[in-house]
């Protein structure tokens, strides 16, 4: 053994106490009961996982991707070595030919968004959904071939929210054939704009569009801000970045104003409504319903987003849990070649209860993102031939579960955190900065307090139709089956007279239906008979869209379950087994989180509930096995994860010191400031003291 | 008005809209219906204030206390300032002649944990607890004058709650009189160490004794690790800083290990137990039960630190939300010179539902941390006079005590830094940097979970104790009285018929006691008749902490206010009904949360339920007039605060952009890796088309 004191700080070639991470790992995966690689494959498919492989070849050997110093970057290093991938990519994209989707892995891979992300995630998608032909001559492909980049200017420093406040304005100026954009308050400065901070020189900005003296509202305009030249900022024009946040601090946020700021006409996106040069006239845009198709899939794509969310803080924390091992469980001591030894923390039911319905949160979301996507296509077709049936439930859904699961991510991802311990705060863990990364996802896209509004207005709006005999249960349309059958009898109750009766998908859809049929029922009789305003009632109404959606989700996963075809192969009996335990500990455990609802709503009784959480308990117990095998199945690579605890090997102390060595800290052994704040104290005695100096300095 | 692009980033010469903060606040001051100075020093005492003020105006004007420049400083910019202000601070105190109190204050304000805070915190209380009079005089006195800095090294790499797991060795070496202190592996690396990374030149090192063959389990040395000549680590040490954590970046953190390293004989911190040199023969320390005195003393503080923690979330996001406008509410449109404007988000239920019932936790943990402390001296008198009767109660509810507060505490923090919508992403907002660095107080001094187990423990041993006849009601144990009120009708059920009737201490008291008793007496039953064992329960287990420590809670605030001799005061009044309004409100609203628990008792119904809920609202309609005011009575400076959108003044927006103006990467206009992650694509093309260059450039 050498200890080395020498810069920089080295850790001795000292292993763990027996048992080792590796060696409790192996054990894990050798317990499990199903075929690992076929359920990531059921998931992900091959293809994918093939591209996935392939691209972390190529990333993990690229310098413009390394991960090695991420948690130690100041955030003007973080901005720059952004950049730094930002080029990069274009060019492997060049080099290797890479797809849309596989330019997608290399980003999910690298996770983390920085300056590029915002050209990438809203200029250029909105250049091609509302651009006339000229207007993408001039300004997508351009964009497409990085010649000019892009950000996305809405969100002002006074109105986040309500798009219809936003106080910057576009007035059309008939002489010249310009709009003049205007930022007439300190309030209507925009403000968290991606990518605008530093490096776009283009920007869509939104402003309420002013022409023949009419306030037409918001409206979106193409504009340059920075020179193509050197990058400077256009005359007219205040922009800069908005300073850190709690993350995301890769990505140069920024803001911008504009001080009569004249544009040409074409600057106006023209594909629905027009500005007529020289009168100025307005033209109106068409239908606007099938702009919601595009957010239905949005959010289609932030719930499959939930599921890398809640499948990566379970990888790293279940692998964690098995090898961290705390006191002796008295009860039931855990052996080790014969010895005891401390009881890994995930045999306490404690740990269990903590994690593994996180785990099965993780397949839910991943069952319900596929449904979305698939109802989108179907809704997207029916909507082409003039069908716009499925809409309302479809985009009403996507609301409420674009609330709910982000909102489980978020918790999910502090729980997990939480239960590795004290490690878990170490940026090392892999879960801190990520954290910091996803929370946005609550706030963006829809606060997830207002889309909630969005949800139950549907509710009771269908609720109503139902009530007056307008609405017929279809196929697709769940709401109202469950809404009928509430009404065909308001005073059911739950038939399960054991623990082992919750062991069954029509019980479980019963329950969920009934109660968020009943929590509508009753915010709509406040309102509509007890004259409630919807103010009033917004407590309520939250609860109702999450009810409706808890209802969608526990529904999506046991029916994948009892219909997907491959699921139904013998060879993956195993697997499906797994899967439904998993389902019913997600149900059941979602039952007992809400349980006040399902008992004040009079179908489940107290006693039943003592049989349900008993369930959920023996549950808990039979996916345990499985659990390292469970999140191996989310097949997320060691550089995606870049967590010391999470490794696919076990390795946690090993890397937790190999991580501690690379600390910019540890590369001098005496700290800046020693000279100035410490030694004076120090020295100040102790070189006066010359007799004792021994004594004390060699303690 | 002026646009300046010229460096550094300007912003122009703009109010924001109308209303603007100032007036709005103003209008939600003058609405106030008490005295809010008063309240102030109910609270904090009038000689506390003045302290505070005073030190304020001190290090308001000390460049080592400037927090401008905190929300953007790297890592080692915040260790080399910490390491500055920790300096500063000890000049300070001597010039001032500051007492240890108002120095803690000075550091309250700083609000940011630094190098020197462990030696404080840790290091000198255990050399004052656990020394000689030798040892005093070797260690303590040096110490006090910074001479030597130390630091507290129990937590290893594999080891956190399960202190008697630490591997360190002490071994006793008889012929030299020394301890040889060694890490014999990976995981028995000192580690999460504050002030050891780089600042200390000592640590209290916990390790396991050995002595005469025996293995005595860990014991405190006092050690030096790095030279007080030139502050390199001493050889047979390997010692560094531990990396970037989720928060607490200014701290330290650092990690240890020994290689056969020699320390002598008096390093031993000896006060409690000995060992005899030459011989090596080993003395047992006295009674422990002295030491749970501390615990309580330390949490009590904790609780007393929720109440700063909350006060000061909830300070920013109430002030914000009076601020902060978004829609109109159709049913009660916001006027402001008799103009609609846009809605205050305070006006909104929601935003209520989310807020108050925090300001309210808030004055809840006031007046419980003040009861603990209270008690706390109590029972030190009484030990002190052999009675350990007060001890066991006190203990096991401090601990339930401190994790049930510090749970609600960052999920209140949080719940207030999503309440101020997008800018409370921004640093800015003061919530995003105070989240990170309060987060570690659900894992440190007891994990939230593990702490809850020994809260229990007491439970169920009272719970056998009241059943089985041996235990009397008294004054101080009121965890016997909810018991034995229980055991006497365990079929009681809540005497409300309106909502009105909820508005009643005993009513509410009667409740918390039942779902106490109740779910205490439903796990003594698992685990006493059915035999389950202690892990298999570990979820109710946590549960009947929790809630006893909401009983404790809520009884505090509700015995408080009809006790406490100043609020009886005619004058006070007005005041003393506002803190009932309060009292109420956080009584009903965590009934509301963990309603299922009261519903299973069976002391509540689904009408009952119902009454509640509205009873609720109607708080929240009662207290929402007094908001403003009743978190300026807390009193916390805007220097501490250090945010935009809590700002006493309300000058939200221009502290936004101001300090947006701040931020480094505004300091040049041009970006860092402009020219080669950028220029390359944009040139490209815009180069070889001359001709097409002024079309898009001038866009």
């Amino acid at each position: 053994m050498t200890f080395n004191n020498a810069v920089p700080t080295k850790f001795p070639d000292l292993k763990p106490r027996v048992p080792g991470g590796e060696a409790l790992l192996a054990a894990e995966r050798a317990n499990t009961t199903f075929d690992i690689n076929a359920l990531s494959k059921f998931m992900y498919t091959k293809p994918w996982l093939d591209s996935m492989n392939k691209i972390l070849q190529v990333i993990e050997n690229e310098l413009a991707f390394d991960k090695s110093k991420r948690y130690f970057q100041s955030r003007q290093e973080k901005i720059t070595t952004g950049l730094q991938k930002d080029r990069r990519l274009v060019e492997l994209v060049r080099e290797h030919r890479w797809t849309e989707e596989e330019a997608q892995i290399a980003n999910f891979l690298y996770d983390q968004s920085t300056p590029f992300s915002l050209h990438y995630g809203m200029f250029i998608p909105t250049l091609k959904n509302q651009t006339t032909d000229e207007q993408k001559r001039l300004f997508l492909e351009p964009a497409l071939r990085h010649e000019i980049i892009g950000c996305y200017a809405q969100t002002e420093l006074g109105h986040g929210s309500n798009v219809q406040g936003l106080e910057t304005t576009a007035t059309y100026i008939p002489e010249t054939n310009e709009f003049e954009i205007h930022s007439p308050t300190l309030t209507s400065c925009k403000w968290w704009i991606g990518g605008l901070g530093k490096a776009a020189n283009h920007a869509i900005v939104m402003a309420r569009l002013i022409t023949d003296g009419k306030d037409l509202g918001p409206h979106p305009f193409c504009v340059q801000i920075r020179s193509l030249e050197d990058h400077r900022p256009l005359p007219g024009i205040t922009v800069g970045d908005i300073g850190p946040k709690f993350g995301f601090n890769a990505t140069d946020n920024g803001f911008i104003m504009f001080d009569h700021y004249r544009v040409p006409h074409i600057s106006f996106l023209a594909k629905y409504s027009q500005v007529k040069p020289g009168s100025g006239t307005y033209t109106k845009p068409p239908n606007a319903k099938l702009s919601y198709g595009t957010m239905v899939f949005v959010r289609a794509n932030i719930v499959m987003g939930v599921r890398y969310a809640l499948a990566r803080a379970t990888t790293v924390a279940i692998r964690y849990s098995t090898i961290r091992q705390q006191f002796v469980d008295a009860t039931s001591p855990h052996k080790w070649n014969n010895q005891v030894v401390e009881t890994p923390v995930l045999n306490y039911t404690m740990q269990q209860y903590r994690l593994l319905p996180i785990v099965a949160a993780a397949y839910a979301c991943f069952f319900t993102g596929r449904e979305m996507l698939r109802l989108y296509d179907l809704n997207q077709t029916a909507m082409q031939q003039g069908n716009y049936s499925l809409l309302a439930d479809l985009h009403a859904s996507s609301s409420g579960l674009k609330s709910l699961t982000t909102t489980m991510a978020i918790e999910s991802l502090e729980d997990c955190r939480r239960a590795c311990g004290g490690h878990g705060y170490s940026l090392f863990s892999g879960l801190g900065l990520f954290y910091q990364d996803y929370l946005p996802n609550v706030t963006w896209e829809g606060d997830n307090y207002i889309l909630t509004q969005q949800t139950a207005r549907y509710l009771l709006k269908t609720f109503r139709h139902v009530v007056a005999g307008k609405a017929e249960p279809s196929e697709y349309n769940h709401t109202i089956t469950y809404l009928t059958s509430y009404l065909q009898n308001p005073k059911a109750k739950c038939p399960a007279t054991s623990a082992e009766d919750f062991l069954n998908p029509e019980t479980i859809l019963s329950a969920f239906g009934f109660r968020a049929a009943y929590g509508i029922a009753q915010v709509a009789e406040q309102i509509d008979r007890h004259g409630r305003s919807w103010n009033s009632m917004l407590v309520e109404i939250s609860r109702i869209s999450k009810a409706h959606c808890q209802f969608v989700l526990v529904r999506n996963f046991l029916v994948t379950l009892q219909k997907d075809p491959s699921l139904i192969l013998p060879e993956n009996k195993p697997m499906l087994q797994v899967l439904k335990t998993l389902a019913y500990l997600f149900a059941l455990n979602t039952i007992e989180k809400e349980l006040s609802e399902f008992l004040l709503s009079g179908y489940l009784s107290s006693e039943q509930s003592v049989q349900l959480k008993q369930q959920v308990i023996a549950l808990l117990e039979q996916v345990r096995p499985n659990a390292v095998g469970l999140v191996d199945a989310f097949a997320l690579p060691d550089y995606y994860l870049n967590s010391a605890l999470g490794r696919y090997d076990g390795k946690v102390y090993e890397s937790m010191t190999k991580m501690a060595e690379d600390e910019p800290l540890n590369h001098t052994l005496v700290v800046d400031g020693y000279q100035e704040n410490i030694k004076p104290f120090v020295h100040k005695q102790y070189k006066k003291k010359t007799n004792s100096r021994d004594s004390v300095s060699r303690l």
